[in-house]
């Protein structure tokens, strides 16, 4: 059974004069199903409209795109409770050259995959990490989507794999800390939450943003600025976030080695508390 | 027919798994087809290789490839004496995730295009061009290439587009003139040819290596360095180069007329006379 669906119809190939094929015209959104609804929504909803008013591209009509995934899920051989969902967003099909023909050409794509849960040890003692040499791009006009355009993560990532580490983290062209290749980060320094800006590259995660507001809804600052990489060195705890995985403490980056996380272990509580229960452990 | 073939065989569509739909995975060049010859083949799989390698793909077979460009371009509905084909270098399939499978997955699709010849008039009179507001990032880990990611090109385009410009040229985001959206660019001042680096962002264009090429075979120095947008209004003549049309003076910029291209006349004299046929206007 296919894993891919257009319409609510199977559908395992595309044009190869899609936009997405030819120049990576569009975008993504990558949604927990749990307890067989997809989870966090409004904000993959939100990032992905904001995406597309930022590259002209029509906004999908969001309650037949809710239909099309529920449909999916409900097609595809994973478990409906507990999987995957990948939205694409592609500009549509057009001739050869960058220009598009009209927004409303958008075509939505809906692929269903199974997760396997992280390992409880990772929640309880932290993942290891390291730094890419891969540098991200200043001053993108795409800094903060999750658009079609992944090279750098792609190249950031062989080098992780390489390395067998749970995730790299990626630094922009001016050294400053930015964000995993899969999941967004934050530091604790001096009982301060500190996670980068990204409005220069980086991708802004629906994760990201539920632990700041749940955080701050609990009376609990965080801190959205510019982060130096010296400063991921000094800093009493470090931990990741990420639509699938919820938050994840860090255990180590290279030589860098956190074995307590006692500000991480208040964050999970809280977002355990606020719909993530991957972070109860 | 379909203008598009894999392994010599019509392919009008591709795997919704293929990493180049869901993340830009690959490259592609697009080649002149002139008197049934792939103009400046050699210099298209010089670029492809050399991105293949930085983006760790396999270098396709050279004279696999060259076979199947002569197949698809003999089996399409297009002159085969003038055309176009478009090579995509996908990374492949694989399943989800940023993490490749194996670099030697790597797929080649071909597609075959009508090129309608640019008008005499552009070529004795010049283009209108205007600087786009679309910026691209800087120190990209992708400068130079012509991946699959081309979302600021796409984004810079729809300016044009909506003022009927031939060509919109763009800047980085310190300002610094790069290329245009789908050429490259080269300003005379006093009597010098200046054309900018592209060591932080911008494709290197083949027509463009031709030009240096040929200018300092025959003594003409040109200089490749960081270009101020300000000098690009100052400059005494602008030109453009792209693998197709060739050499194209640059007429106006916004609100900048240039009304004489001597030095660029010479520079198309001598394109000319060394393969360009286009430019013997």
């Amino acid at each position: 059974m296919s894993r891919w669906f257009h319409d609510s119809e199977p559908a395992s190939l595309v044009s190869i004069d899609d936009r997405a094929f030819q120049y990576g015209d569009g975008l993504f959104e990558t949604i927990a199903i749990r307890n067989g609804e997809p989870r966090l929504w409004e904000y993959h909803v939100d990032r992905l409209a904001m995406g597309c008013e930022r590259l002209s591209i029509a906004v999908p009509d969001i309650r037949s795109l809710r239909q099309q995934l529920d449909d999916a899920v409900g097609q595809s051989d994973e478990n409906p409770a507990y999987c995957a969902v990948k939205i694409v967003i592609s500009s549509g099909v057009s001739a050869r050259g960058y220009a598009r023909k009209r927004p409303t050409d958008a075509k939505s794509y809906i692929g269903v995959f199974a997760t396997l849960p992280v390992a409880v040890e990772h929640y309880r003692g932290g993942v290891e990490t390291r730094v890419c040499s891969t540098r991200l791009a200043l001053f993108s006009v795409i800094a903060g989507l999750k658009t079609l355009n992944r090279l750098e993560q792609v190249i950031a990532r062989s080098e992780t794999v390489a390395q067998s580490t749970f995730e790299g983290l990626t630094l922009d062209a001016d050294e400053r800390l930015i964000c995993g290749t899969m999941s967004n980060v934050f530091i604790v320094s001096n009982q301060s939450i500190i996670t980068p800006s990204l409005h220069r590259c980086g991708v802004e995660g629906v994760m990201r943003r539920h632990a700041i507001e749940t955080l701050r809804e609990n009376g609990t600052a965080v801190e959205i600025r510019d982060v130096d990489v010296s400063e991921l060195y000094c800093s009493d705890e470090v931990f990741l976030t990420n639509s699938q995985f919820g938050v994840l403490p860090v255990r180590r980056c290279g030589e860098r080695v956190w074995r307590l996380h006692p500000v991480t272990r208040q964050v999970m509580a809280k977002m355990a508390d606020n719909g993530i229960a991957e972070c109860a452990v």
